[in-house]
């Protein structure tokens, strides 16, 4: 089973927002056997609309479309979807009644003609339920080929897509299985680790896909299988990865279906029992958002300082000033006793600071920019590391933040050896 | 001009990794005046890359290409790309020399025939530097459409656009102008924003098009007019804006030429020579992240505290128990404390402080998922407002930042009326 994704929206062609639907979209269907050939973005125009439909008829079975299903002028997609099926627009009471009911609900109004429009559906179309939101999702079949319309907000989009559209094509359609597992090494190139492994990857079963995805620090090696009888692929699988782990296992920091790093440190301080906090300087509290992005991370994440300014240091963080003076802001001294006194002020196992110059200027630190030190401090001792993760700025923030994952991962990797 | 924007790589389509780089491609090519028509993304595979070039073959004038010029075996751009144009690849003595001076200098070994494979390039392309990594752009034409192939690494990427492309672009090409301006708006829906602004907007002039782009609790209008004379486009929309303001003044809480609320925070930080601090618990550090993105920032912001665990806020903030044990963490009292020490403590002018549960369970708090009670110390006094941003967490915490920004920025502007 094929399916294509298609965003309408112009405010994505001009680079205002980043579509992220398109990405929860093909992962969601991935899990499920559904092989996205393609994914495109096109702009609020009839006729673009029309011609991407045509393009795409019989080429996939299924086409997810999001965007442009807002009450205002500019969102012409539900016409255009309805054109696309010689279909004419009809006024459905059971989506009224939703729209009624957000709007003098929610907002505590009447509702406008405006808002009654978006009750207006194709006559043909199967409705799929918005419950956070005015705008219904559509389903139509032409030919070998469904066309599914979705709202653009992430929100409405991801609840229409996990309780309506998945279980409709659970039930009616027969997949295939497709699993991936991923290696996460680090501290090797990708160029390196594929000379290592030539012999192996050359050796690989046909229904297995290796790919090489490189990022600052660590290449991930993601093993896809696809076949219909899902033990079999899952077996194979595990024994390809012994494999390659005999090749490389001194690189290799944690295996995994795809999960990012801080999902993984979530889980092993979640089964270890401990816990970590920070002390941020140029990361500006990354490092914590992104550990506490994870549900359930209260257990383990207990805070962090954000100390921006110096001053900061000094007063909230203990830090002593004449640390700072002798070896100004940005040095091994000041991010040590970062790690340790924020270790103690919140009582945590693990503890992770950081003292850089992001750019793009070099302010008031003696170092240039994209130098960065990253203290540890854990129960025994304190680690600190020196990196020149060069420029722009954004860089610099992502490096120093997965690299601190990185460190923390290895020493809690110490304790299930 | 216009241009097409493809992704290759399986990880984009199995939703691995979200594409970031269209976004930025095409907000930088929309500054010079190019209109994106289209942005794919497609699968590591020969027939679909072909297809894809083949397909936009003299549609557009310009093909930004990124992803795929790896060293390793899944990487087949290159090779596809050179096929494309009936081209061989031949050894390049510059970008050969680049590659190892970026091996031996940095990684410290001597380079592999994988590294030195990167230095071939088609015969006939012309090559476009990449000082951040070994493989190089390339730019290739083709009757009446360029194509250019670019790395995925996003700051190689990034680098090879600003510095190499769009200034042979400029020098190269004739272009329009496209100008954006952003009216930012809150508290309102957009189907009564478009009810209170239709006989305007059916007034617009025809190269003027108008979008609404509603995101939780505010809506952005964006005019955008293309034509060739770019003083006259300013002088249109200014008076076009200005028509606007008279009939939705009182929602209007800043015009831009689309900047993000937390860089206008910025701006009118600086202007006004203010900081501010944050004390965050259910966000987790992203407003402070979120806030110090911006270069510069330090000049404004200070810090934060996240306290994530109810000791912190004891600890740390100075919150006092008895607030906490009598009106639970997530509560208005709690809040109000939160700013106003952190204030203190970071001796700012404003403070934004959060605590609410962001879910996905009920946790140890009073209070259902969703709700928030954001906190706003000005140099006079300290406001809380409490909300309920329903779910999932990610549109919690989404919400919360934005909000959040939204009360400070309302504060902000008082002192400019």
């Amino acid at each position: 089973m094929k399916a294509a994704i298609v965003t309408i929206g112009d405010e994505i062609l001009i680079g205002q927002i980043v579509d992220t639907n398109s990405g929860f979209m093909a992962k969601t269907l991935d899990k499920i056997g559904i092989e996205i050939t393609e994914m495109l973005s096109i702009s609020d125009n009839k006729k673009h609309i029309l011609d991407t439909f045509a393009n795409l008829q019989n080429k996939v079975d299924l086409v997810l479309i999001t965007g442009g299903l807002g009450p205002t002028k500019d969102d012409i997609t539900k016409k255009t979807f309805c054109d696309y099926f010689e279909d004419e627009l009809v006024l459905d009471a059971e989506v009224l009644q939703h729209v009624k009911s957000i709007i003098e609900g929610l907002h505590q109004r009447p509702i406008t003609p405006m808002n009654r429009d978006q009750a207006l559906v194709p006559s043909k179309c199967t409705i799929l339920k918005n419950p956070n939101g005015t705008a219904p999702g559509m389903w139509m079949k032409k030919e070998n080929t469904v066309f599914v319309s979705l709202p653009g907000v992430p929100y409405e989009m991801k609840d229409i897509l996990e309780n309506e559209i998945v279980p409709k094509i659970i039930k009616e359609y027969k997949r295939p299985f497709i699993i991936h597992q991923t290696v996460m090494t680090y501290g090797q190139g990708e160029s390196l680790i594929a000379e290592k492994i030539e012999d192996w990857e050359n050796k690989l079963p046909k229904f297995i896909k290796l790919a090489y995805l490189p990022s600052p620090g660590r290449v991930r090696l993601r093993l896809s299988a696809r076949g219909t009888i899902e033990e079999l692929l899952k077996a194979v699988l595990a024994e390809q990865i012994m494999q390659l782990t005999a090749l490389i296992g001194d690189i290799i920091v944690g295996y995994d279906d795809g999960d990012p790093i801080e999902v993984v440190l979530g889980r092993m301080l979640t089964q270890q029992n401990k816990t970590v906090a920070t002390a941020e300087s140029c990361t500006g509290g990354k490092i914590a958002q992104v550990l506490s992005s994870i549900p359930g991370s209260s257990i383990y994440f207990k805070g962090s300082v954000v100390s921006y300014a110096k001053e900061i240091k000094v007063n909230v963080l203990k830090v002593s000033e004449e640390t700072i003076e002798k070896c100004s802001v940005v040095s091994k001294e000041v991010a040590q006793e970062m790690a340790v006194n924020v270790q103690q002020i919140m009582k945590t196992d693990y503890a992770i600071a950081v003292t850089g110059n992001a750019g793009p200027t070099k302010d008031a630190t003696n170092e240039e920019v994209g130098i960065v030190f990253i203290a540890l401090a854990t129960p025994e001792t304190v680690i600190v590391e020196k990196f020149n993760f060069g420029q722009p700025r954004e860089k610099v923030i992502d490096r120093t933040v997965n690299k601190s994952f990185e460190l923390l991962l290895k020493e809690i990797l110490k304790n299930v050896q």
